[in-house]
């Protein structure tokens, strides 16, 4: 850590900034620049509230050298995670593709989707029980219903399944039915959510927040970790900026920086970052270029009769097309599907 | 609602989305231009789920002509609303600053700037008790026994008291304490938690999302009204933006914005779209003269050893100068501190 | 183009906007809904100031339903343009690799890099003579000089040379050396310069400016085509947004998008996006599998001599490593490289 | 400047990073910690190429401790600057109001606008002869023609006068004319009218860019003083966000960021920013509360006709009453107008 002092800080500050580092057990190495003086401080910053030094008199910034994840970095752990649900592994040189409809709407389209997405080589079928709506006067989701729909669909296809849990009072509930439970982009910052999840034993599908640096989003997987679960597979669903052409931007680059500062798996969702079924084909191929783990993609028998999201569904036709343009991709960059 | 038929749409899928929209409730008035056609759709959009639209071959865009919420709008209601907590208007021609430390740390801390803010005018004090910290290693909040130091601290001081809520399970909890209770940035969209809060009888302080829209601030106020509970204060805090000189960027605008579609009152919090003490008294002023009902403001005994958001808190004495500085702007602008 | 009065608007406000609206030679067709009126009008909106009407009193808003770009949409020329320079066709099957130093730094350097690319399959050499710099104090660029040593690295190698120009004065001198003009990012609304490479006779790899929209990036385009140059080469080089851990976050959905809505090439340049050598691999091969029609990629025989942007640039191995690793993702999507 | 090495740096890689910042003339100043170390370097970074460094074999990051920006700095100059155009002084107590039209469209329009804003209190008469349009179909400004009007409402009214300049080759004509030489936001990154500018001998509004970082701005103010030209004054015009309530983000912020750290005055831009009349007096008397030196504000004598961003302009009835409300929030801001 490094602390640098302001132009006009005084040498009586300066001593002080050191002292109260000393007191926290830190060894200081001041470097006097001639116009400001900079102090590194050696020791464990997640030991120490930062904010007491920067609200020091004299004290300009403080630069961290270490990152604030510790469970989730791969200076901790170099060798990839693979999550594994049932025979299932996530992060392997095998792809995993999750499909399925936005939110579940009735038993046959949700048995229908789940034929037809294993059909195309689907290992995992989504599908919303709980639905984080923006209007509370939309569809809000089918519920414990839903799950049960779920669990029938699973057995009936060998599917595994992901759930959505909005609140931490069902988090119990769908981890009794889901393989993984997902955390949408909404919740990645309901601590008490994530601290929830951390102890239900069920793998998570950590979606990242709609404005949430990567910083922010591997600091919710640590959460999640600190509870106990290591079982976490990231999900990049596109960003929020200025540009309206898409719903969302999608983060490219957040793969390779994944991969760079964690051994957790990423996967991309490219259904909610676009919009836009049109453009659902382009940016599965592109992510699984740029070397995600997987893709998460909504599929629906009927998108003009989808209850929810039905612009960015596509139809089982097209997904099962799509599939096999990718096994062409996974191939070019040595993986398979 | 307007549907924007795409230029290559033929007349059977134009004649379809007309039917459909018969079907739905609507009636509508198709303009057919040189290249483009356009459906008027007249009737309530609140009963439609507009993807079904969207997902019919040969739609090109649907645009709404009716803001999505209804209850918090000005549209309804046009007369501002004056949320009463207690003795205490906000809304009204007076001004209501809030102030306090951000997380209660100790008792003495806790009564020692309540007894401050209260002498310099402050008619509500806020404090922490459950928080939401970026990381799970950080202090977290005395929870319940931060409740009860702020309930004291009501007693001794005759003030109101705001703190948040994080989770469902606390929300009775909370609302047995409080006379406010905050819905801060990160949970503007736990819309779980939006809807017990609405059920709460007390009056709710609600953030906008660190990367909300006005339009998705007031649906998350929507969820609440729709709950039952009218007496709503939104508070702008900033947003994210590339900009990094300050932690996020106050949306000033968002107060006359929010003044034009709403009637609910509108507050700032210069401390924690800052980041930075050093700003509050500037944004203070101008959030005031541009015009803010009231302001929301850290005020911690000794920043230096604050356990939370120290850098970004005011000294008690430079706060009743900030009010003596604001009593001059609210009196600019015709209203009273 | 819709018209949208807001609720209070009287009969007379409504009358005021069809009669101006016919004297501007539109046809309108009122639509009387029961809260709000909406009228459509129907002509050419590039003929209208939009905000004449948006003016008026009674007036909420307006909506255009054509695209305000015509010359570079794909509404007006549905084939895909082929930009040829020379033998180097941009836009077809084969994708065309750009390559070169951020800046010409001397002759052996660049005359080394051009070999090397060329050797790995790149088409056309890249190299900065006029440097656009954050700060006054730093290099600035070899000017005409390096375009002379460009030039001659054309000669040596057979390929084709691409540069930027900064500066209306330089555009005829940088014409009278280059086969392809740059407009930077930072340029992309200097509409002056955009008028005078439209006039210059040469081909124009044209990148989005750092907060462009897309749709402001065509009416950039639209400027050039309107000069009377129609050979314009896209260049998606990542937007601003709050992510910080790339230098910008590369919009690869812009890629479909572009498709979409226009008939121009477009190449992705992903050393400026993600400013570390470290991503561009791993973006290369995502912009050619989400359907790129090529790349510019920084190569410089030793980054940590570079006078600028080394960070972000390849070894020349490392390159002709990646280009090898291109070439498999090209035939996994139906292109050769 | 602090040098940070990656966890897995070798002992000879950090030598190296020494041995390298030694030769560039630094004194370098090891720490290490238990996993990373870090090196503290001595020296004037205006002279190196930090990318230099950044290319290094070992090297994870590269912390600046002193701004980029020197001669915009308060760092450097303590005292406020005050620029002075003819008796007008710009960053003083006395706040300065400049207003007009967006675009000069005819004699009449211009006198009569000119003469109202003169006796509504403005010093300063602002109105577009280029005009940086987004569509090459708009209006492009009266050019010549509309300086030749500028000039003769100053000669009229008395008034200064500032108006915008788009390319280097027109910098002396509008030099010849005007008072004040405005750079647009689209141009704050054209570095060669910076320049240009630079060596006019007239006073530079600079807008801030769309996109722009308070850094970036400043370092744009620096290249016109590096070019030796000290007077300059900063506009805010609001910033590119994801809201689009307004059709920019005022960052109000800015105000004490740019006076803690720049001794250059700064005014705000209202209408620009808010892209709606509605908002402009809101965020006007804001702007001062909040401490910025003065305002721009559109004005025009019937907007509903106008050429150019008819809906972001006042009329002068209402500017004249924003004025007097003005007065009183400059007084409680211990300023006058």
């Amino acid at each position: 850590m490094i602390i640098i002092m302001n132009q006009s800080a005084t040498k009586e500050q300066i001593d002080n900034v050191e002292k109260k580092l000393s007191q926290l057990g830190f060894k200081t190495h001041p470097i006097f620049g001639e116009i400001k003086t900079v102090i590194g401080a050696i020791g464990d910053k997640r030991l120490l509230n930062t904010q007491t030094i920067l609200s020091m008199p004299g004290v300009e910034n403080l630069v961290p050298i270490m990152k604030p994840y510790k469970l989730a970095s791969r200076e901790l752990k170099q060798v990839s995670t693979i999550v594994e649900v049932g025979d299932v592994k996530i992060g392997g040189d095998e792809l995993v593709v999750m499909a399925g409809p936005c939110a579940i709407e009735n038993e046959k389209m949700l048995m229908d989707t789940a034929v037809k997405v294993r059909e195309a080589g689907a290992k995992i079928l989504r599908g919303g029980a709980f639905k984080p709506r923006t209007s509370p006067y939309a569809f809000q989701g089918l519920e414990t219903e839903g799950l049960k729909l779920l669990a029938a669909a699973r057995d009936a296809t060998g599917l595994k399944i992901v759930t959505e849990v909005m609140d931490t009072r069902d988090v119990e509930l769908v981890a009794s039915y889901a393989d993984i439970i997902q955390i949408g982009a909404r919740n990645m910052q309901n601590f008490r959510l994530l601290q929830e999840v951390g102890t239900s034993g069920k793998a998570v599908l950590l979606k990242r927040g709609i404005a949430a640096t990567i910083e922010e989003w591997l600091m919710a997987a640590e959460y999640i970790m600190a509870a106990g679960n290591p079982n976490i597979v990231l999900c990049e669903r596109g960003i929020r900026t200025y540009e309206t052409a898409t719903r969302n931007t999608i983060d490219m680059s957040a793969i390779p920086v994944v991969k760079e500062v964690s051994h957790l798996p990423i996967i991309v969702d490219p259904s909610h970052a676009a919009g836009n079924w049109k453009y659902v084909g382009a940016l599965s191929k592109g992510a699984i270029a740029t070397g995600a783990d997987g893709l998460i993609i909504e599929v629906h028998p009927d998108p003009s009769v989808a209850l929810s999201d039905g612009p960015q569904s596509l139809r089982p036709s097209k997904f099962a097309q799509l599939m096999s343009d990718l096994k062409l991709i996974a191939s070019a960059v040595g993986r398979t599907l």
